[in-house]
């Protein structure tokens, strides 16, 4: 037993999230198999275990958005340096941050190659070519790739990196209303990624002049305020309006033969996302995942001893049939060697969202124990409507969860009358609502005093209530 | 009708396949807007078109690999020198064609960074972490990514270029037998891709010692000829033995207790098969796309005139959701402004499989012109049977696609008793079978004399017909 209980201590989470959430975020990180650091500073690798969140991801809003009939394409990873700084508010934002490729092979090249922070510049290059006319617009092209941006601060993983992975959607339309309005439709599917996937609530808005998009018009953002009481930019959406088409030289024919130039807008939704859902929902035995997003959904421990492990086994096998012909992912842990509660405490730690045991006891019963991952409600239900019943406990706990998290996010966001008690509620760790009128003018000052920042503007639907003519910015600590 | 006509002057090929097929395949990839030039030579756009096909290829293959067990994950695409350099076959085979970060923002980085040309490196050096024991192999991963091969020599769309999509997959089992077995597995399952999917005959064998992937005991790989006489390499399955482990020190325990080194295999398919699908089926008037791959199976083009023009459309409309409800791809090309005839030869150039044309002579008979793109075989079908009768004929010219292809391999693989005619069969555009003990001395006289290589050694199931104890090797020129 002295190996197996040495593993057990190696195993688990050795911190509490409400002690040291920074600590307790890079163990469960790490322990449960998301991300693996490399020799490379803030360059990490993806395990299976996050890309499969990814790819959970990706397939919902990859379908979305063909519904919208955004094409998939792929653009090359190298920009020239010449293209980079074509438009000029957009280069200022980002070369600080680029990675130049300076040779291939044994040669130099004679011009830099910035590895891309972004498309905007590679893709509207092109664009220039492909539309000549209305009837070459709406052009809506849609990108998954890797990008690179090589940031100095401290990295955090999935949160902060120089590498991460994302969606980069590029759209051109003829009217500036149609492209508003996909502006909005595009942070509407956002918004499900985050609230009914990933179980985080976001609050929509629109950044200020001072914190949006370099080269945009105007960018919307979803923002998430995270149990560590810092902030998450969930994901952006922006409104170009001419000024790249103007930089690129995009112009078309209108349908009465005049020059005119498209209205453009950028939209991404990036890896980061994970780390918010991570940070908001792990506890202190490890991962808690959605099940939406979750790899794997059931995990079916036997209790093993010598003389029933056959029919133990055998009935397991039968619900893993049952559970796969459901749809529901499941795996069988029939794993020598160690014991049912390591296997309890690893699941734990690696998020699975049902946890069913069965020995021979229960056998004898026609039942088995079934816990769920989130609340550790444990119950023992009949064979015969277990799929059943963990299907619909998959159901509740997706409901639970984001509930839970709105709860706890409506509980740390304070309503404030001054930049005084908005700066104390930042250095609380909160979210702090206020005027914007009010806190426009002192943005350095809460910069400066509670290293806290102006998130976005929420629309009016959030917190609207009695001043509707009122313009609101929320504030807090951000990643 | 000017303005119509010299659009239809630039829209088709002016060139034909069998008089210039160079020509005529740079002007499919840019007039069937697969891809585009941008100024970083070598490095070009994926547009929506080609995307859709190797979307279609991911699909098919990510399931199942998946099948096998093969995880998909995402490494850096950042690989320090020092690791790169690890392994030394290895690192002589890519250092020539690295493409190099030395700059982050205004900084000089310490260490130079690889763009990864191929990611067995830093994947190896995190093997060496996460394998301990027997428990942790198989060990399965796979990649989609970019990868990125600064090549001096001319690039040729899809088959030749500095940056393509591939997927790696990199696995480490305990025995060398399960190691052997995989490579088989996954070459068929590449076999499935081309010959299946992409309707491309392939054949498989060994690579030779001088062919081989840098670093490996040994490669499979799947070799198909063009049209244009050149071959591809289609794709690779390489075993790498315990060479990289040894190097990288990824050390397990084994049931006994035994240190070990695992045995490795990686193994790719690219874009590149994009390009040999093309040059197979393209005919003069453009793209032929095999349906299990063609982003756009029917298109249906209504004659429209006046007095007609509603009922004829509201039929259209119908037999679109008809297909749909089919699952084949179908659009409604109701564009005003072009001509029947000039919307013909567009979906003709850009692949489409199917060609409704629907009118009102058609409808007062209750029926529609189904128009075959490959083979131009053309059919008056009633409405009632349309769906049906196509569905039958997409299944019909995936089979016929690919046995036409074959065939024509075939009539262009000659068997050859000397080198002497070995050199002149590939100073023909043949492909040319020899008896391996004839030839592998005189590579370099091949080489000259012919501008060919050998390909691979085929497996016994090709060619060896009466000499059963003969190893023979094939030979052509190449991309």
């Amino acid at each position: 037993m002295s190996k197996e209980s040495s593993k057990k201590e190696e195993q688990g989470i050795t911190v509490k999230k409400s002690e040291n959430i920074s600590e307790w975020y890079t163990q469960v990180i790490q322990k449960a198999e998301l991300l693996e650091y490399t020799d490379v500073s803030g360059c990490m690798i993806y395990r299976p275990r996050a890309y499969a969140i990814w790819e959970k991801i990706q397939q919902f809003l990859d379908g979305e958005i063909k519904k919208l009939g955004v094409q998939n394409s792929y653009f090359p990873i190298f920009i020239p340096e010449k293209l980079l700084t074509k438009e000029k508010e957009h280069v200022e934002g980002f070369a600080p941050e680029v990675a130049w490729v300076t040779h291939g092979g044994n040669s130099k090249l004679n011009e830099r190659l910035a590895v891309r922070p972004t498309s905007e510049t590679i893709m509207y290059d092109a664009y220039a070519k492909w539309i000549r006319s209305h009837r070459d617009l709406p052009l809506k092209l849609n990108q998954w790739n890797n990008v690179v941006r090589w940031e100095f601060k401290h990295p955090t993983p999935f949160l902060r990196g120089r590498e991460f992975l994302w969606q980069e959607g590029h759209t051109a339309f003829a009217a500036k209303q149609e492209a508003d309005k996909e502006v909005l439709d595009i942070l509407e599917l956002y918004r499900q990624v985050f609230e009914d996937y990933l179980a985080v609530p976001v609050i929509l808005g629109k950044k200020t002049e001072e914190e949006k998009f370099a080269g945009a018009d105007y960018s919307m953002s979803a923002e998430t305020l995270t149990p560590s009481g810092k902030a998450v930019q969930a994901c952006t959406s922006h409104h170009l309006g001419q000024r790249f088409a103007k930089s690129f030289d995009i112009e078309f024919l209108d349908e009465k033969g005049n020059k005119a130039y498209p209205y453009q807008n950028s939209w991404g939704i990036s890896t980061r996302s994970i780390g918010a859902m991570i940070i908001y929902h792990g506890d202190d035995k490890g991962l808690v995942l959605p099940p939406k997003v979750a790899p794997l959904q059931v995990v079916i421990v036997p209790i093993l001893f010598d003389d029933s492990k056959k029919k133990v086994l055998e009935e397991s096998a039968k619900l893993v049939k049952q559970f796969e012909k459901a749809g529901i992912s499941v795996k069988l842990d029939n794993r020598e060697g160690y014991t049912a509660g390591w296997k309890f405490n690893e699941w734990e730690l690696k998020g699975v969202c049902i946890r069913i045991e069965l020995g021979p006891k229960d056998l004898e019963k026609k039942q088995a124990i079934v816990v769920r991952r989130d609340n550790n409600k444990k119950e023992a239900v009949k064979l015969d409507d277990i799929v059943k019943f963990a299907s619909k406990e998959l159901e509740q706990m997706q409901k639970d969860m984001f509930e839970k998290a709105k709860k706890w996010m409506s509980e740390n966001t304070v309503h404030v009358g001054t930049v005084e008690k908005l700066i104390e509620a930042v250095n609380q760790h909160k979210m702090a609502v206020i005027e914007w009128d009010k806190a426009k003018n002192r943005i350095d000052e809460i910069k400066e005093k509670a290293a806290g920042k102006c998130l976005n503007l929420p629309f009016k639907e959030y917190f609207m209530i009695d001043k509707e003519d009122k313009e609101y910015a929320i504030f807090a600590k951000s990643y």
